[in-house]
């Protein structure tokens, strides 16, 4: 166990506190302050060699930790990342878990090692309890999927919100009966944005249809197979909100493949705002999620939280955007 | 200095040697052999307690260090690697260093502070010299993009000859007046590209014309601005060749945004055969690369380079296929 460990678990408070007192950081109690420094003391340690072994200790690079390197929104969020990374000295890594939960816990062995100061988790399969955990030993930041915890991190766009947004866009429009294709159920958007499609249609007093809510895992393929389906039926909706771009455009080509118009016949939404929902025909309305700024600002959380400066509010919510293009349009038939 | 560096530059030879005279392997000259246990034997080392140190000094951990993390072929190309280093205990990290070779180059301080074992490099503005040099010490190997260079394996298809049946393709189907849109030049791959499409044309008698080749950056914008500039031209070509799917699609909504059909009016090739070539109306003809299996060969290259068992055919070549889909037909005017 490095001193500094030692002094944490003798004080029986986390490295980072100690980190803290030795960086004289103002957020921490005064008692606490007063307990670590007694320790250190008591252990006979010298205040300045530890501060020193702190800063030796530092390896200035950082993972973030990502299920896949095909997450809708992962390319421009790294950017946000690496570029605030580059500027303070830090190395990014990039690894991708494959939603596997052993696979997490063997990368993140990587803190543990001092192969990496702290983790930006983009999603992971981890409980609110084992996050929690690890962000008492380690700085953590969870950007865009997120568990509600006392010690880490979170940096996200309100998901529930944007979804009420992009379906009362829809409402406006004329639309009553709104599919909704839907991200994986372990997602926590996933959760927050089928929240924000019951709200908007129960605000409109419009009964929520089970059969109109279907998962998908944000692909292509998903939305063209529930577009045909949901549009053969003797009743069918006349506008989908998609959880991703990619289903989205997915639900537009299914639509027209069976001779139907987008967005005459139905409309189509999507979210994230890729490059991918210009490349459609026609265009794809979407919800704009601030994805370059969700990197930058978890990566700012990130070294906030390395300095030991962490401070009490720790979800960060970015603003969305309904971004309006030419697959929604006032319902007219 | 570690012992088995002290060993390999005592004897004039790489790392990578000694380690596999270490491990016996039959790929090492008698001669060599013979200087290296020389030598070990003349510094006072012993061979088996070498040869743990070397296994001990093993991180299970491998680095990618791509451009971007949204070069097209990226996603697949890493699932390959990845699927290749789990099934052998390694650790995959990805690294972006948006062609900044002074990044590169920290990067690749790694494998020097034993973060990484080896490195596949996707991508780099690396000279041969540099990375042959580096390819003494360490194991590396291409993956796509590569220099020919002694010490380093690459794993590619034959970017020349693809381009080549690309372009044949349109040439069968009675085009003649036929542009490309290539990468960037700093790309390997551009330059064999463009070879193969001049071969191609050459060979059927067709002049080259300089203002129907064009650079890009492989984006979806660049292919729409050029075939709009392209086809508003008093003549024009009938056919496109693009670099990458993103920019065929962009040439197909440019083509369409100015009223023109494809393919009757233009007929537009792809390469890379990504997702997106599927989402766009119509579908794209284009050249697959075996995206999967490169990354999986290049994993494989780079544990048989760890092993210390390189041969001497360190150029490996994958099939490519074209892929014939809406975007292309018979020349109708």
């Amino acid at each position: 166990m490095r001193p500094i460990q030692f002094v944490a678990k003798t004080a029986g408070v986390s490295v980072a506190t100690v980190s803290r007192v030795l960086n004289n950081s103002p957020l921490v109690k005064e008692s606490t302050r007063k307990k670590v420094m007694e320790t250190i003391k008591a252990l006979e340690y010298e205040p300045n060699s530890l501060g020193r072994e702190l800063r030796r200790a530092e390896t200035r690079r950082i993972m973030v930790l990502t299920p896949s390197l095909v997450f809708p929104i992962m390319a421009d969020v790294y950017k946000g990342i690496q570029d605030v990374a580059q500027k303070n000295g830090y190395q990014v890594l990039v690894c991708a878990s494959e939603d596997d939960h052993d696979k997490e816990e063997e990368l993140l062995q990587m803190l543990k090692k001092k192969i990496v100061d702290g983790v930006i988790i983009v999603a992971s399969t981890l409980s609110a309890e084992e996050l929690d955990q690890l962000a008492k030993d380690y700085s953590i930041v969870q950007c865009s999927e997120y568990e509600q915890v006392q010690h880490a991190y979170s940096v996200s766009v309100d998901n529930e919100q944007a979804a009420f947004d992009a379906v009362s866009h829809l409402l406006s429009l004329g639309h009553r009966r709104i599919a909704m294709v839907k991200g994986g159920n372990a997602k926590s958007s996933s959760a927050a944005r089928e929240q924000g499609y019951r709200r908007a249609l129960e605000s409109a007093g419009i009964e929520v249809r089970q059969e109109w809510i279907r998962e998908s895992d944000y692909e292509y393929q998903n939305g063209y197979d529930l577009a045909v389906e949901w549009l053969q039926a003797a009743e069918h909706p006349t506008a989908i909100f998609c959880s991703s771009d990619a289903t989205a455009i997915g639900c537009v080509n299914g639509a027209i493949s069976l001779g139907k118009s987008v967005p005459d016949d139905v409309a189509v939404v999507g979210f994230d705002d890729t490059v991918e929902s210009l490349m459609s025909r026609p265009p794809i309305t979407t919800v704009r999620q601030p994805k370059y700024d969700l990197g930058r600002a978890a990566m700012e959380a990130l070294l906030q939280s390395l300095r030991g400066e962490a401070g009490e509010n720790k979800t960060i919510l970015l603003p969305h955007a309904i971004v309006i293009r030419e697959s929604t349009a006032k319902r007219s038939r």
